[in-house]
C-alpha cells in the first residue's frame, strides 16, 4: 500500500481545494524555507469624542493602544487555530503600529509580520489588524457601539516563489 | 486585612480601566444573568472572477462559505482568549450566515451570539465576523490578494441593563 | 430591523444544520440547566508484551496509565474547541478509570462527565475516552505501533429532556 | 555547575520515560530534519438510516463530512497540546479524506499528515482520525447514540532513522 | 448498568485523588455556585538598575508593568488548561496590581479573582501572578538574568463552605 | 512604499520594545538557529504534614509529583501564549526533575528545556517550573493553603550569541 497520492490544483485556482473539491492544508515540505514578510492595515472609525479619550489615554491613563499592541501581537500567534487551512509558522517577529488621524476621527493599525519558513505571513499580519482593531472597539464600547472597522487588506508582501504584491492604492 | 477594593470607573467613561486608568476585567458578579443577544455584521469586496468562483464552489465543490461559517462559529469561543479584557462566556448558540451580493461583488457576513450570563455577547459576534471573513481571504488569497475587509460593525443588542442598541444604518 | 429569526429544525433531523442545512451552534437558551452525566468507553489493543511493559509501569516505573488518565481530564475540557459545534460547558466532575484487560490484550478507558447546565455531555466524555486511549497509544508505539483503538461510544447518559440513553450490550 | 544530564532509556523500551521511570519529552535535538509522512485510518460505524441522511447532506444540504474533514485538519494542529509529552511539529500537509461503506454502513476516515522535522507525525494523524470521527458523531448524535468508533490505527509512516512502518493488514 | 459510582476521599485528605489513589476532577455538582474571591501575590527581586528602568518605564515608554497585568489577567482565563485537575469557571472579574518596593529592590504583584460558581478561584489568582511576574522577567531579562520569583502565595480567599482564609502574615 | 523599517533597540537596553517605546515580538530572523539549553528552578514551601502526605503518595497511591511533572512539560509548549512577546519555539526536549527536601520541608522543581532556533528557551523552563509548582499548590490546597512557592530563577543557559548563563549560588 502506498501513501496516499497528492491530488493537483483544482480548476478553479483555490488551492485550498484538491482536485475533487475537497479542503486540505496544501503541501508545503517542497517549498523552500526563506525570509517572508506581510504588511497588513486597517482602520476603526469612530466618534470624535472617542478618538479624544484614547489620545488622552496614550499619553497618560488608561492605555488603549498599548492594550491593543499586546492583543493584536499575541493573535498572530494564534492565527494557525482561527484559520482552519493555516499552516502553523514560527514566526521570527511581529510589529504592530497605530496611528491616530483626528481628521478622519480613526486609528489605523498597521502589523508587520515576519517568518523564515516555506509559506508565507499574509494570514498571521491580517488576523493581528483584526484583534487589535477589536480590542480597541471592546475597550471603548462602553461609550461609543457604533465604531465600524474598515479597510483591512494585505499592503505587500515578500518573499516565496510567488514573488512580491504591494497593493495599488492607500487604501 | 481586607479584600482589595474595587476601584470606582474612571472619568474617561471606559469601564476597562479604573480609577488609577490601570486596565482590569471589570466585575460583573452584581449583574443579573440574563438572556442577551447580538448581531454583527462585515463584509469581504473582491475581483467578480474571484466572487464567481466562490459562488460556484458553494454550489457543488469548494465550499469556502461553508469552511468560514465553522471557522466563525468556533472563533466566537475563543473571544475571551483573544480579546484582553473579556469574560468567558457560556454561549446559548452562535450562528453565522453569509449572503453573496453579485452587484457589489462582495460577501457579506452576519452572526448571532446569544448568551444567559451577566455581560454582553458583543465581541463573540464581532470576533466570528471577523475570522469568518479573514478565513474566505485565506482560501482564495492565491488567485486575489486584493480583497478587502470592511464596514465590521454591531448591528444590534439586546438583554441586561443598558438596554438595547440598533445601529442607525445598513452600512 | 430585527433579531435573525431561528430556523426550525431540518427534515434530517440533524439539529446542528438548519433548514436551509448550514451549520449552527444550536440554541440552548431555552433549555433548563440540570445535572447531565455521560459515560463514554473505548478501548486500545496491542500485542502482550506492550500490556505486561504497562501493568509493570502502574506498579512501579513508567506510569502510563497515570499520564493516560491526566490527557482524558485534560482533553474533556477542550471539547468545545475540538469539535466545532460543540457548546462551551462548565464541567462539573470528569473521571477516567482505566482496566487491563490480560485475556483480550487490551486497555479499557471509562470516563464519566458531569455538569450542571443546558445541553449533555456526551462529547466531553468521548473526547477524553479517544485522547486519554492516544496517550497510551503515543507513549507505547515505540514499542508497537500496530495497537488499535476500538469501541469508542457513549455508553450511558442521564438528564435533560430527552431522558437517559443506555447502551445495549458491552460493547 | 552543568546542565542536567540525559538520562538513557529505560529497559522497558518506552521512550517517553528515563532511566528513573520519570516522564520526559524525549530529546530530539540529534535527529535529522527530514520528511516524515504518516497516514491512519479509523471509522464510525452507525444505523443505516444515518448513513443515509449523511450521504444525502454532502450531495447537497447539511455538509457532515465537510464539517469531519475541517475539525480533523485543526485538530491535528493541536496535537501538542492533547497528547502530553508530543513534540510541537511544523506540519508542511494535511489531507482528511472519509468514504462511506453502505454494506457495512461505516465511514471511513483516514489522514495524511506531513512534515519537515526531527520526529514523526503519527500522532498527528491519529488525533485528525479521532477529531474527525467524532465530529461525525457529535453531528449525527440526536438520531442515532449507538455509533461506534472503531479500527482507529495507523497504516503507514516513512521517514526517520526508524524507517518506514506498513500495517499488515487492511484493518 | 448503571453510572460509574463516586468514590469517597482518601484518607490522605487530598481530595483530588479518589479512594484508590486515582486523580480525577472532583464532583462540584452539588456545591453552591456561591460568590467568591481570592487575593494571590508575589513578586520579582531584581537589580536596583532594572528597577529604575522599569519605573521611568511606566511613567512614559516602555511600559513593562502595562503589559505584565494584561499577561496577568489573560492568564487567569487560562487556568483550567494549565493546571490539570482545576474546573472551569466563569470569571466576573480579574484586577492586577503592582507595586514598586524601591527598598527591597522587587516588584509585587496581586491580583484579585471572583466568580460566581461551585468552587474557589485560588488557582486563578495564583497563576496570574505567576504569568504576570514572569511576563516581568521576559521583559527585563536583557538587562538581568539574576531576577529571581519569590513568595507566590494565597493571601486571603472567601465564600463557599470552607469558609474563608486569610495568610498569617505579609509575607 | 517600502517595508516598516526595523527600529533600533532603545536606550533603556529592553529589547522588547522600539525606539518609540512601543512593545514588540523582537526580530530574530537573522539570529542563527543554534542548539539552546536553560534551566530553571524554584520550590514550594511546605507544612511538614503535607510533604509526608506528598512523599507517600509517590512512592504508591496518589502520586501528586507524577501529575505536577505532566502539568511542567505541557505548560512548557504553551509558553508563547502566555507571555505576549515570546516567540513560539519548536521545543526538543523538556524534563522535569522534582526533589523532596524533608529538612527544609519543600519540594524544589527543575526543568531543563530545549531547543534548535534563532532565540533562548529560558521562557519555557521558567514557565514549566511555575505551573508544576502551581499544580502541587493546587493538589495540596485542601490541605494546606498556605504553601508558598519561591526562588523560581534562571539556573543557566547556553547557546546563542550572547552565550552562557550560569547563575552566581544554588539559591
Amino acid at each position: 500500500m502506498s501513501v496516499t497520492p497528492k491530488s493537483s490544483s483544482p480548476a478553479s485556482g483555490l488551492t485550498h481545494f484538491d482536485a475533487q473539491g475537497q479542503a486540505h492544508m496544501v503541501d508545503v515540505s517542497a517549498k523552500a524555507a526563506t525570509h517572508r514578510v506581510a504588511v497588513a492595515e486597517g482602520w476603526i472609525r469612530m466618534l470624535p469624542a472617542t478618538l479624544q479619550v484614547i489620545s488622552q489615554g496614550s499619553a497618560k491613563k488608561g492605555d488603549v493602544i498599548g492594550i491593543a499592541r499586546i492583543a493584536a501581537i499575541q493573535a498572530a500567534k494564534r492565527t494557525a487555530e482561527l484559520i482552519p487551512l493555516c499552516h502553523p509558522l514560527p514566526l521570527t517577529r511581529v510589529a504592530a503600529e497605530f496611528e491616530i488621524d483626528e481628521t478622519a476621527t480613526r486609528i489605523a493599525c498597521r502589523v508587520t509580520a515576519e517568518t523564515l519558513g516555506p509559506t508565507g505571513v499574509e494570514m498571521e499580519a491580517l488576523t493581528a489588524v483584526q484583534i487589535g482593531l477589536l480590542t480597541i472597539y471592546d475597550m471603548c464600547k462602553a461609550i461609543d457601539r457604533g465604531m465600524v472597522i474598515e479597510g483591512v487588506r494585505l499592503l505587500e508582501k515578500h518573499g516565496g516563489k510567488s514573488g512580491s504584491f504591494v497593493a495599488d492604492t492607500a487604501g
